[in-house]
């Protein structure tokens, strides 16, 4: 079975593979960048599974393969589940993790330890040449810290703390972020509605 | 009757005032710059009433006046109701109007116009000496323009038009914003409230 996955990242690429691989589905992931012609969607939907749904459409029907794509972002309850959708773009349109990060801290600097709970989410969606298309959602609840720790992940791994532990994800290593991460979540429940339509 | 209001700002004093008095309301509204002892209160509750009431307390038992309070903010559809109670700091805590504005325009340069949907809400709350305390809400429902527009007004004003209107609230005088505004909407509903606990 081959998958086409509508990104350019290729730790995604290769985390999506390996999940496939742990759960016996034997499947060959390529990504956009051996697709130059598709045209980037833009990411205008209101909720993630819009806008993983959106990448998935665009690739299936460019490729002719089944898609799979994803959106996440970190939800911050003090925020009313922003950044969100918005997270990449959170200081504007030419915002860098940095200066998005270093937002969100700012406004939540006077909002008190019991209500700086968030969440990173990840909708990831699979959509068939056929037009056939499922979504699902993985989660993972934290707390947003108050000094950005550590020098892994991306984006707001350095300002996250997952429950239950007392790092940032930023200071876990891959292997063991892919393994409680929101991504990682949802690519793991998208495994069933893979072997399901594809198996 | 006499009431304090908590807060500097002498354009919040002037209309309460204007309208108390055209309610019929024998009312004298003295304001936060009479009592320079009482110390600011942070704004850490979740709610534009919350901080609302936090305020009118700390007047109410610091001056044992009647004390009213209000805080309001705008909030954006397509940010899930944010900027609200952080309104004034969204850009970080030495944030001005200006780069608030700004920072909430870049946020939805790319939301469509069919989603572009805003409230400027206001809560105010009326506390007594004894304890006693209520507090209600005023609102205006609108849309966000792309492009500034407007000298009068202050914060949002700018990039804020309500429904049924072409212009911006930075476009019209002080006294049709009044008219129409979440802060008149709120302190007219506190009018009654006013009446009935100090008639």
């Amino acid at each position: 079975m081959k998958l086409v996955l509508a990104t350019r990242n290729q730790h995604k690429v290769a985390e999506l593979s390996r999940i496939l691989a742990a759960a016996g589905l034997d499947a060959e992931v390529v990504d956009a960048s051996a697709y130059p012609s598709v045209p980037d969607v833009a990411e205008t939907g209101a909720t993630f599974a819009e806008n993983a749904l959106s990448k998935a459409r665009a690739f299936a029907a460019a490729t002719e393969l089944p898609a799979v794509a994803d959106d996440s972002g970190l939800c911050v309850d003090a925020l009313n589940g922003m950044p969100g959708i918005l997270s990449a773009r959170w200081s504007g349109r030419n915002g860098d993790d940095q200066t998005n990060l270093e937002l969100v801290l700012d406004q939540v600097a006077d909002v008190p330890d019991d209500r700086r709970g968030a969440a990173f989410v990840c909708a990831a969606a699979l959509v068939l040449p056929s037009g056939e298309e499922r979504v699902v959602e993985g989660e993972i609840r934290g707390r947003l810290v108050r000094v950005p720790r550590g020098e892994g992940g991306f984006g707001y791994d350095p300002i996250f703390q997952p429950d239950g532990d007392t790092r940032t994800t930023a200071e876990m290593s891959a292997e063991e972020k892919d393994a409680i991460s929101h991504r990682g979540r949802a690519f793991r429940a998208l495994v069933p509605v893979i072997g399901e339509l594809l198996g």
